[in-house]
């Protein structure tokens, strides 16, 4: 296992030091229970939105603490869900007295201990709405999940939902706002090598020279179907065909595009695949109306990519311009 | 070779294409000769700051063209020098009356076509000045370079000279700037694995499996030495020990630091890095003023990791907080 590390058991600790000490201007770290918290936590009479899942997948979602998009975010260990106390002790933390947004990926651990800790805010009088993102078209129920996978639209979520917090939509508005966005949302992925996780120092998957993997979930588990390694135009074309069919997508729809970088895959890369994307849907009518190419959720180093499509309305993407100033995201401040 | 590509003779091309269609708010692109040049370009009365190199380092160079950084980038092929006549294309493309300056690499190629293109538009009234940066510690003279190489300084260069030509700074006083600024960075790399070109289709080096190269440079030329595998902990300390002593930077050093990945490094790794880094300045008595981490001089998919300090004075601080806006760095704005 090749990692800039220290011991596999401090990896998560570390790194959250890491991202405090570097963005001490717009988040706090706290440990024991671990989470992470914008530095002007809580604004008063905002509803505190709050995400979080197993760490491996930054900037997902530490990186994006910050003005405009999440108050407080939850990390796991490694590919491992957080803990309800996490997840309770950062809602407490963003509370401003409008309620707290819970933006939860559909994996079973997330779901029940986002669901546990909000019963617990809840019986102490602090109201907790929840979302939950399940865009992954590649297949239903997998390793870690019934139904299926929440991976890309996630990012969109927590930015679109962290603008109109900011703005001060209120916790009821917020989260249909949060629904309809992760309803209009869907993604696919694929790897051209696997990721090893810290502790376990050896490859969650194994792959060929000549093979790559399409429809594979952030954390390495199977996807649809494994190919001998295509061209970029071709797997571009494999990944939008499962996508566009699936919400549907039409002509002349308007959308918010993100190719996503697995954490392997060099970024001319990324804007090679971005170039195919464009092509395909300018010949399907579909308007890429905003866009982001890059590492926005991660699978630790694997080689590969994935595309998210968002059919996005007028008020969708005016949140998605507004102001946004964390780590990860950052624009109009 | 795994990668999300078309034909390797086309990865530069169409990665560009995927660069313009993505940010065409902040950028153009011009085939033949290849360069990336700001939308708004040329900027009346503004020194036109160009700079570029071979490909394979994203998002150096074109990622950081935009307001408040470079006005132009010229990409050659992958880890190739681009040719004197996309360096003077650029150079009248952003020629708003005030001259040019080339923020240039030391790598032979570059510096020798730099010159050239230099050379050519002086001939023809054009004003251009040079500022070369040649900041790795790591080696005296290396596979494409006599002298030291450049390397994360230029990140600095480009920034602090972008923001001084956009706030109006004349031309010999930029070049001045520059120098001063390339004088005062240092920096060196090092790689867990290695990185494919396209067209060699084979790794540059091999590297086994418990190795690392301590001093690396950014298109795999050997380092300082091949040593075991060591922990995050002593990886940034032996950087440090090789970069601390070579300006010097001294007890009550204020810095620009930046812990850069090499493009195949998880983010929550370079943050641990940066944890480690942060404790070794603290310890010796050097404040890190400003900082960045992630990847912004890569080497393809490489895995590893570089440390640039640059000392900096309060012109610097001022100017690294100007706004910016590249698709690559983005604040302020």
């Amino acid at each position: 296992m090749k990692k800039l590390i220290n011991r596999p058991e401090d990896v998560v600790k570390e790194s959250l030091a890491g991202l405090a000490a570097a963005h001490a201007d717009l988040l706090r770290v706290h440990f024991d229970p671990a989470y992470v918290v914008r530095a002007d936590a809580p604004v008063t009479g905002k509803v505190g939105v709050v995400s979080g899942g197993g760490s491996g997948h930054e900037p997902l979602h530490g990186g994006y603490v910050g003005r405009g998009m999440l108050d407080a975010a939850c990390p796991g260990e490694v590919f491992t869900s957080p803990t309800p106390d996490q997840m309770e002790a950062a809602s407490r933390a963003v509370d401003g007295g409008a309620g707290v947004l819970h933006i939860v990926k559909n994996y079973t651990g997330d779901v029940m201990n986002f669901e546990m800790a909000a019963e617990l805010c809840q019986a102490d009088g602090l109201a907790v709405e929840s979302v939950m993102v399940n865009d992954d078209v590649a297949v239903e129920d997998s390793l870690y999940t019934a139904g299926r996978r929440g991976v890309g639209t996630t990012v969109l979520v927590e930015k679109i939902c962290g603008a109109a917090a900011e703005k001060g939509m209120d916790l009821a508005s917020l989260a249909a706002l949060g629904k309809r966005v992760a309803a209009n949302g869907r993604s696919m992925g694929m790897a051209l090598t696997s990721c090893t996780v810290p502790a376990a120092g050896k490859p969650t998957f194994d792959i060929g020279e000549d093979e790559m993997e399409i429809g594979i979930g952030i954390h390495g588990e199977p996807g649809r179907e494994r190919k001998p390694l295509a061209t970029a135009r071709e797997i571009a074309s494999m990944m939008m065909d499962a996508i566009v069919p699936d919400l549907p997508f039409r002509r002349g729809d308007a959308v918010i595009a993100m190719v996503n970088g697995m954490g392997g895959t060099p970024l001319m890369e990324l804007y090679l695949v971005y170039h195919e994307l464009e092509r395909i849907c300018r010949d399907s009518g579909i308007t890429i109306a905003r866009r982001l190419v890059g590492d926005y959720i991660t699978s630790l180093e694997m080689a590969g990519c994935s595309i998210t499509l968002l059919r996005a309305d007028d008020e969708m993407l005016a949140l998605w311009d507004a102001p946004v100033m964390t780590p990860g995201l950052r624009w109009g401040c």
